[in-house]
């Protein structure tokens, strides 16, 4: 059992490890999936109430997707070194098709959990039926009894509505039903052809060609990785010289004592 | 059971990792086939009401098909090849056969979700029986009553017609579901007649003969593979002296040192 | 649980691998069984009117096996052998029986699905009723009663025939179920006797004795799977000169290395 467990554990890290931008992009959105289902299943109960119900809808929609679009983009190390490049020189190093490439990848790599949430939320249309309903006319239905106003509409989603309209809740709950679902479409196709766009400005806009391009992903990877490795092991010893300086001597282990020793002498 | 985990991982990622074109094209179809019964079952319902019955089918049918066949276009590394080859040279160097085998080969790959995504629907028929219910003729039926319009015909697929034409939906279910299996029939024919123009078209085009075909498919394989290691390992290097440089050291791992002094001897 | 997985997956790609004629086609077989049952179970409607009727149950047994037959011939080699053969060499060098045995060894294999499909639809017989209830004649039944025509005998096969026409609805269908199945035993009767008839022609025409036969396989697989190999190699050796013209070395594993050099020094 434990081995089933470490075993999976060494393959999905593997999977992050990996960063393969699709294979990535698939596990954010399979997990958007999961938990938007959860929610809608488990927690989501439309208050039926004016003015409530819009911003229970909203909130319902908007504020998760919110939140997965700030975590995606905290999460994102490009952000944080756009950051403090930023704030060092004053942006000043950063040209107009470097910045555009940087941002669009912080954005295009954030925006996968959101868009997949509103896609999901809309599609299933519970929070665009509970969000909306107060703003049906009734008079755009056919013998629909006169008298009821926006606080009756509202109170359609829980059924509570008088007897004699509530025939008429099959008719509304398909319209909107519907607006939700073309939304959510509408939404995926312009999701879908903006990234194709994106994928073909940003390939247009590099000067290098597809080998080429694929050689510097290699060397910034490679660079960035070999950095962080040697940048450890320094660290690692100006820390040994420091304690050394208070104790008279300093208790590494066996391998770090071999590596340190190796590298300052090749220093 | 980690065992059990682990090789079927690695069973599956050996699958997508051979690319082997007819397995891989099999995987996507099984997957359209997964997404596809699980739409139906969970999210679609006719809005039941003229003009926006045509327009929910169509979407229902379309958008999936678009965006399953711009991901398949984004996914495949022949296009950014043929992009950064018509961006650097004009594709002057793109003869007429040549690029007709390169966009052949895209759109090829790129057709098989949206195409079975269109068939799945078609044969399930619900899609089409939703989106033209409102063009049926009620002077077709026998014995229809009269005074009902396109509005209530488009009412059938919720069975929320007057009880007088209530007994006429099987016949009208019954005449759309055969022409939308007959549509996704005769898609699937047009579709396996032209692949195999196609294949024709290509073997007739192409100037080797079938083994020749086949050692230039494997020399092709080859080179792109030992051209991308050769490339990563030559990242590699420049990365480790730019490291260096900065450091005057560089942290490399035991198996990376020996490798990259033996490329850097050989060189 | 583990071991039984992978057992059985080594088995099937074993199966797959080894590509012997009667266990590839057996597989073919039991999947088309499959997705015929599904098909008939999942999606068959019979639209019940007239012409349609025919039209329907020919698209249902047709169409699928024109697509099985087309799968077929495309996934064989020997066609796109014999296609860049006839095309390079105008088939001059193609004798009559020889043509003979390729065409029949492909078409033979490329049968297998759609005539499991058919006989399938056939014994099952739903399409078949389907078609042909139309036909019956309401003349050859006893007492059936007057005045119904071609549109009522295709109502039956939805019992959507007036209440006088309905208890002769067994007699019908199982009149139309016995010729179904009797096709269904025909078809399977010929293609068995065929292939016997085609088995003996085909080693009544060659020159060769029967373990003169089995030694000229042998040959041919043998030297069929060596050339391929060989060939792989060969282009890995000219795709690793290649990359080294470009980069000054190559990155080969240790393997690939061994292999290479070993061939280089005998060549």
């Amino acid at each position: 059992m434990a081995a089933l467990i470490s075993e999976n554990f060494r393959f999905l890290s593997l999977f992050f490890k990996s960063k393969d931008v699709v294979i990535f992009n698939g596990l954010i959105a399979v997990g958007t999936v999961a938990s938007q289902t959860a929610y809608n299943v488990f927690a989501f109960s439309c208050p039926c109430s004016p003015e409530r119900n819009y911003m229970y809808g909203l909130a319902a929609i908007g504020v998760p997707a919110l939140v997965l679009f700030l975590i995606g983009i905290m999460l994102n190390r490009n952000t944080w070194n756009l950051v403090s490049e930023c704030r060092m020189r004053a942006c000043r190093r950063l040209s107009g098709p470097a910045a555009f490439a940087l941002l669009g990848s912080i954005v295009g790599r954030a925006v996968v959990a959101p868009v997949t949430w509103s896609v999901l939320s809309l599609l299933r249309g519970e929070a665009y039926v509970c969000a909306l309903s107060e703003f049906v006319d009734p008079a755009s239905l056919k013998d629909f009894p006169l008298g009821y106003g926006r606080r009756t509409m509202a109170l359609f989603p829980c059924r509570g509505v008088p007897a004699d309209a509530l025939p008429f809740w099959g008719d509304i709950e398909r319209q909107l039903k519907y607006e939700s679902q073309l939304l959510g479409w509408l939404l995926t196709g312009i999701t879908a052809i903006s990234i194709l766009l994106m994928l073909c400005l940003k390939r247009c806009c590099s000067p290098l060609g597809d080998q080429q391009e694929a050689y510097w992903s290699h060397f910034r990877s490679s660079e960035s990785q070999l950095f962080q490795r040697t940048a450890g092991v320094h660290a690692k010893m100006l820390a040994a010289q420091s304690v050394k300086s208070f104790f008279g001597f300093v208790a590494l282990d066996k391998e770090d004592r071999e590596q340190l020793e190796e590298y300052r002498s090749e220093k």
